[in-house]
């Protein structure tokens, strides 16, 4: 169902109110994992058609209540005759606060505007039903696109049980990721750092190849210190799911990173030795086997399909070299690149951004569009997308 | 001599005339070499101290009249008590009519205010000291890195005996310049092409080594039609000396480059055959032979200085492949970058950007300060400078 075509005229105070919806559903950026990032704002309107605002909300994190549930408490009695401003269709399944929808509809709300339907085929277009049934009026598609920006990877795992995949590399302006020896630390500088931390923030989990981890021995976390936010230490409460494909269990058991708050999810293929397994497990690691593809390796479309249905992961963050960035660039699973450009040249030796192999003809290239290009300290920022993925959330 | 330690208090008035005198001496970019560009503006200042253009001029092309001249005569007698506002100083020695520090005496403007002196250490102050000698009053400095903007070669060669470099790539996001095979047309655009062709209008020569001559036959010419200039038939009347180095000459006798309007100039060394010779001689060809470094590979430096001394070369345009580009980078010969970034991804196999064969350990990279990023139709400029280069101009 596609809500903008609905060609419902709003208001510019409908706008207004809207995008202050999105701005707060943007404080739960970092905290709402798995569940999506929703705000909302309830509105009186005069008998002069002048609004103000009487509650406000955001959901903050899964297990708490829904943005709606905030802002019809913050408006208390106000709520009764007014408008509610959602980013996202109210829910019409009973949580732990009951249906959105009912709550809304029990504080006499009598009109809602939302930004989108529910993205999940199953319930889709419930919550406005059960508006409706009520006698509210129901008004949808307002800042659709952005609405829908808050959430990409959630709305990919409802509609297509796969994550938004956000590849992150660090390389020279002559497209170098590592030193032919693999030395890499650091190219780009601490700003760009704390950006990297943040997509990590917002991120379910962090996917990466076995040879990064054998050659930088990352932890992959959050760290507060670096992550430069006021909340920073409610946000590092919650560390993302780290995912290592490693086909034949090549992770050193001292791997800095199984040691660190937060789970790290080894993917291997049948390959593995079950000793190694053992002590992997021992160390703290969680294995799962995957079938392998031709070529020995992960299959990394089910995979990922794996880590959407099991470990609802929305947004998957890639940190990896260039043979696993290649791998999935040549697949076509990657959703967004976000480059970070050191002002340094690296030369020929060096090692590549992305791996692929299959590429020799200037008619195979990989086009991209970019988005976004800026400076972050004294790196740049270069976001892009593959030109033939499929769009991020359809 | 730095005329910006003077501390002359300038006004407002002043400098909105300077500017207007740069704004003029740009009109002279693509036709003065190998003369710099340089505008003037003569002004009259009433009782009320309110200024007001009388004439205006730009140095058009060598051979022709120099920018006062231009000036003066728009001026007619209204240069009487005026004051002459030029970008660079003016000259002191006798060519085709006469000095301009003596026409502008001659002509009775009472004060020339200078953004530059002459950047030629010979000449350098004597045109002031001539305008001084007869009662004008001269003010230098005005928006003076303005005015050197205007002529980074030409201030190069006079002050150092070498062309200012420009070494030009095209290039892949992921910084490749050419497939595997050689294969490289076209990475950018056609608006991208465009620029490569006014920056080729504003050298003074173009350099390129052999292999790129071999493997893309490119013409190295100016072209009216992808210029995209109002004035671009006068443009391409000249055309940049080409400049090809080839230790053995391996330059083909067919070569396009050798049937195109204008000079080709093969650089070679010692290790030529002299029949090839002959024939490239017969072809159209001018042959140099330059000692060789231990490589047996033209001495990049001397061939520089060459150029600056014997053929006037202000402004040299580096179109080549990796090889000879990571040479001049490794040699610190280059003073600025301009990167064409297509959005597209050739991959790991493809040719690199600068084959800088001595680059192994981090601590080694080349750092580079951009100064410039922006669109070029689908593609992107970056304008950056060698970090540890000498300034372009000092
Ligand atoms: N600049 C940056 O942003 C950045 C970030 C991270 C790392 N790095 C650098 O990258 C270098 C390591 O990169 P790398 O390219 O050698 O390796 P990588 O991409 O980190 O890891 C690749 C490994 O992942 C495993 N893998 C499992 N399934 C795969 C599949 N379907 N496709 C591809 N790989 C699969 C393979 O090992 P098995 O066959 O054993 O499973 C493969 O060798 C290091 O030098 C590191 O410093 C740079
Ligand atoms: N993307 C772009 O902007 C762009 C532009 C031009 C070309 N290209 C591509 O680049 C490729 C060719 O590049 P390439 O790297 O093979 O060669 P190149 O840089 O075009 O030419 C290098 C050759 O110049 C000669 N040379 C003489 N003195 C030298 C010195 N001191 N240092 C270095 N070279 C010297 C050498 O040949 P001798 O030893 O025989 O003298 C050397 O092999 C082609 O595929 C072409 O399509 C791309």
């Amino acid at each position: 169902m596609d809500a903008e075509s609905s060609h419902t005229q709003f208001t510019l105070y409908d706008h207004q109110y809207m995008a202050r919806a999105i701005q707060l559903a943007k404080q739960g950026l970092y905290t709402t994992d798995p569940n999506p990032r929703v705000g909302c704002v309830i509105v009186r309107y005069d008998e002069c058609k002048q609004g103000r605002i009487v509650g406000e909300g955001f959901h903050v994190r899964a297990g708490e209540p829904h943005a709606e549930i905030h802002a019809l408490k913050s408006a208390g009695e106000l709520a009764n005759g007014a408008t509610a401003y959602v980013t996202l269709e109210p829910c019409s399944h009973t949580g732990r606060t009951g249906p959105c929808a009912v709550a809304l509809a029990e504080a006499k709300v009598t009109r809602v505007v939302l930004a989108m339907v529910d993205p999940n085929p199953l319930v889709s277009g419930q919550g406005i039903k059960l508006l409706e049934a009520s006698g509210v009026v129901v008004e949808a598609g307002l800042l659709e696109s952005d609405a829908r920006a808050l959430n990409p990877g959630f709305i990919l795992r409802m509609q297509h049980q796969r994550p938004f995949v956000r590849l992150k590399m660090a390389m020279s302006l002559d497209g170098r990721t590592a030193m032919g020896s693999g030395e890499s630390q650091w190219i780009t500088g601490p700003e760009a750092r704390t950006q990297v931390q943040r997509l990590r923030a917002r991120s379910s989990a962090i996917l990466s190849g076995v040879e990064s981890l054998i050659m930088d021995d990352s932890r992959l976390t959050l760290r507060a210190d670096q992550l430069a936010l006021a909340n920073a230490d409610e946000v590092v409460k919650r560390q993302p799911l780290r995912v290592i494909l490693d086909s034949r269990l090549r992770l050193p058991l001292a791997a800095a990173c199984l040691r660190e708050p937060g789970r790290t999810l080894v993917v291997t293929t049948e390959q593995h030795s079950e000793e190694k397994r053992r002590e992997l497990e021992a160390a703290g690691a969680e294995i799962i086997v995957f079938p392998a593809d031709q070529a020995g390796r992960i299959a990394l479309a089910d995979m990922l399909r794996w880590l959407a249905d099991n470990e609802q992961v929305n947004e998957l963050l890639v940190e990896t070299g260039a043979t696993l960035a290649g791998a999935l660039l040549d697949a076509n699973l990657v959703n967004e690149l976000q480059l970070f450009v050191a002002p340094t040249l690296l030369g020929g030796e060096a090692r590549p951004l992305f791996a692929l192999p299959g590429l020799t003809r200037m008619a195979d290239q990989k086009r991209l569009t970019i988005k976004e290009m800026c400076a972050v300290g004294g790196d740049w920022r270069i976001i892009a997308e593959p030109y033939l993925a499929k769009p991020c959330a359809d």
